[in-house]
């Protein structure tokens, strides 16, 4: 029921680079984010002396959420982090990931309430078992309906986990064999009320996000679903340039489990079959499962060959129990139960492929250009801001009252951030101040530029690392969009400004 | 500082459309919205008779989001829907909308927190004021910095507006007079703990969702933002082809306000300077507005000449103050005090475009496909599959193993739903049907289709209603793509596959 118990939402606590330049940067934010992400403490020379996480200034969360404006924290919400907008703009572009695949994977988001009454949480074992973690909200309760009296207070529970909502949506539709498997994605934000204590930054929160989503399949479909998940979760890993990893196959435990020895065998059998069709090496920790369903999890290897946990995938034959859950079964089925005539009891998958997604906020692909003049001269800086506005693909409103209102944008135009640097500094500062602060693409736009409608591209820091699958694949784009040659110096590739726009588009189709 | 007093999120009590058909039925969503937002009682026979509204059974909004897929309720959950997946799709659909916008505007995203400390709403003044509103949250609270003890229980507000949180995020950071106006838009859940009694449906809600923003600006920006705001909102009427609307300033009240005389008049000065500068007819109200600014109403007229409640601009010179927000201003600027040399309080600019999101539900503009297979031939039936992900942009993972693994979608790639229907009815039966769920593209594939790679479109249901602009605007799209005579006969367009999706990509560009 606990979906990802050792997934806490953390972020590492060595220095967190947001990365507005791509590829190089990303492949350090990994290995920090690699090396980090299940140890709490510090590696540097602070922890090593044995001063306690907090005391090492350089590397307190909320001064580097701060300087690289992603996030703050207040004392008005502990554990609770606002987020500013480059965070914001990271978790989106995040989401929106997962939403194009989950298309893909047959997955629909929905959306579902933040509070449920005390009852729902007595239903699904929260309450007995979760209350401890979980905050307690007041208010107004009942609706008219069937429970309570009107304008009577009621207890409710902030929720920690998607599932109990998720099996109120099933129940409130009726499901034929032939509908399954129904497959569900949430967003929501959860709450859970940890101790105190050491709550900073994003290393311990109360509230976070996770690519949250149940399965709800015939016992039949655990195989394909299985493999399904573990498909996308490698997809997850291969776009996102993680890995190694490797898989545990948890199984049911010695006592103290529910349904029978059957439903147990063939539901660990199709999760072996499962893994085994991944073609990669699996281990079994035998009898470490939950009393509800074995699991899967997805282990990520550190640089020093050290393993945490990622992605889980997690069996539930409890909790649709809990909720009455069934669908319609047609006799001769496999799944047709004589002792349930025409009806039968959906099993239900949990699973995440990132777990929380304010730890992934370091990870993320971005695009973001700036273009920098040569000089402050009048029609320079007049080509350099319509370039910028012919790059992002939008143009943002002076609200002067000079510029037309803009066209609507739909979700079919892609757009990119761009900024432009008009400052008096030299070109050899601007330069470098732009590399400092990450910009994966640098423009460079003078007076001969002017004259024929161009702009100068400094590509090296996409070409760092030459033997790198992603600055391989960042130069075959740029071959195919700009021709053999157009790499002879990547210090200075010239382009017309009208084919920058469609090489972002192909860029950021192609995750580099 | 209460954003849209009169926006309860309500939807119309008559029969609520969800449209897959864009063009006719979202005329006939639009009208039916106009005439009933502001109404709570349903037009039917059984409302004339008297009836009170949860008795018109072919009215019941729980009935139709069933029906429709959209939404369900839940006695654990009163007042807060759970959306289903057509449901929560549209309503991401309109967030991408505004987010698209937002970029233009120049509004950043945050993401912010659900419960605050009861502390923070005792600053904003909503403990005071608003308590039987909010609901509270009891939990462990305090992180161990200044306030409470380690794991002692503390109060929160499950927050009912986003304006505090956003305060907070203005006071992280610094901000020179240069860097200002700053614009945050936030699309957090909001509750309201609402009386109970008539609690059904999306008629009456304690979750929701806007599209909330709020500007930080120097109070000579007010006319620029104003005017941005109002342009915002002329766009978003513009392209959901709503209107007409008229547009209302309220004014200083005659007693009970803050600030002074000399602050007020400035400020609702460049209010008028900035509704003059729309060119529309905008109505005055005098001493209307609230005790902290004044304020703009914008509503909407229905066919009956009826105006409703629509969009908020309001202006706030309490908040500021109330949280002590400054920005540095240098001597010599508009805005410098010599009684707080150095810096200066901004001006804090409520605004919601369409208010409640889960209002606007029906609003939107969906290109929903579906193919028609002439027979159950299996040549007929693959090339119909075969051209829906052609069509769609992706292809739905098939789990039994057959098929590729996917590749990863970006957000520069654009995908639409196409559904199949391969069923043993006959071609017409199949047509009626596929008109009846409003699907707004339908294809058809026969045998010879399979040959010659092709599909016949039937595009009548977009041109029902030759004089409305959007079915013409339909008609251009499709010439300029296809050709002047590709409109012939619109119940036969002969297409080729790959002809489709770069035409429902120019479709959703225009919005038709």
């Amino acid at each position: 029921m606990r979906l990802v118990t050792r997934l806490r939402p953390q972020l590492c606590a060595r220095p967190l680079v947001y990365s507005r330049l791509q590829r190089p940067v990303t492949v350090a934010v990994r290995s920090q984010w690699l090396s980090t992400t299940a140890i709490r403490r510090c590696s540097c020379a602070d922890a090593a002396n044995g001063k306690p996480e907090a005391a090492h200034p350089a590397h307190d969360h909320r001064t580097l959420g701060t300087s690289q404006e992603l996030f703050t924290s207040s004392i008005y919400s502990p554990g609770s982090p606002l987020f500013l907008p480059n965070g914001t703009h990271v978790i989106n572009k995040l989401i929106s990931f997962l939403r194009a695949q989950y298309m893909q994977y047959g997955f629909r988001e929905v959306l579902t309430p933040t509070i449920y009454k005390r009852s729902l949480w007595e239903i699904s074992g929260h309450w007995q078992n979760y209350k401890d973690d979980m905050y307690e909200v007041t208010g107004r309760g009942a609706s008219g309906e069937t429970e309570g009296e009107i304008g009577e207070d009621e207890s409710y529970g902030l929720k920690p986990m998607n599932c109990p909502g998720h099996c109120l949506l099933f129940k409130s539709q009726n499901h034929s064999y032939r509908d399954l498997p129904v497959r569900y994605a949430d967003f929501s934000p959860l709450h859970r009320n940890e101790v105190s204590g050491s709550l900073t930054g994003l290393t311990r929160v109360r509230r976070f996000h996770q690519d949250d989503g149940h399965i709800f399949c015939r016992p039949q479909q655990i195989k394909s679903e299985i493999a399904s998940a573990l498909g996308f979760v490698d997809m997850a890993m291969t776009t996102f340039g993680l890995g190694p990893y490797r898989l545990v196959l948890s199984t049911r435990p010695e006592t103290d489990y529910i349904g029978t020895l059957d439903m147990w065998d063939n539901a660990e059998n199709q999760l072996r079959e499962a893994l085994n069709s991944t073609g990669r090496e699996w281990a079994l920790n035998e009898g470490d499962g939950a009393f509800y369903g074995p699991k899967i999890d997805i282990q990520l290897q550190d640089q020093a060959g050290k393993y945490h946990q990622l992605s889980t995938i997690q069996l539930d034959m409890n909790l649709p129990q809990r909720f009455e859950l069934e669908y319609q079964v047609a006799e001769g089925e496999a799944d047709y139960n004589p002792a349930t005539p025409g009806v039968a009891t959906p099993v239900l998958v949990h699973r995440a492929i990132f777990g929380s997604l304010e730890r992934f906020l370091a990870l993320l692909i971005e695009h973001h250009g700036i273009i920098l003049t040569v000089n402050q001269d009048d029609a320079v800086v007049k080509h350099a801001q319509e370039a910028a506005s012919r790059f992002a693909g939008f143009r943002v409103l002076q609200t002067d009252g000079s510029a037309e209102p803009p066209r609507p944008l739909s979700s079919a135009d892609s757009t990119f951030l761009v900024d432009v640097d008009t400052s008096a500094q030299t070109l050899g500062k601007k330069i470098q101040r732009a590399k400092q602060m990450k910009y994966n693409m640098i423009f460079i736009v003078g007076p001969r530029d002017v004259t024929d409608g161009g702009v100068t591209v400094d590509v090296t820091g996409q070409m760092q690392s030459k033997t790198d699958p992603e600055a391989q694949q960042f130069q075959s784009v740029i071959r195919t969009e700009l021709g053999e040659n157009a790499l002879q110096n990547p210090r200075a590739v010239k382009l017309q400004v009208d084919e920058v726009h469609p090489l972002l588009v192909q860029l950021e189709r192609n995750f580099v």
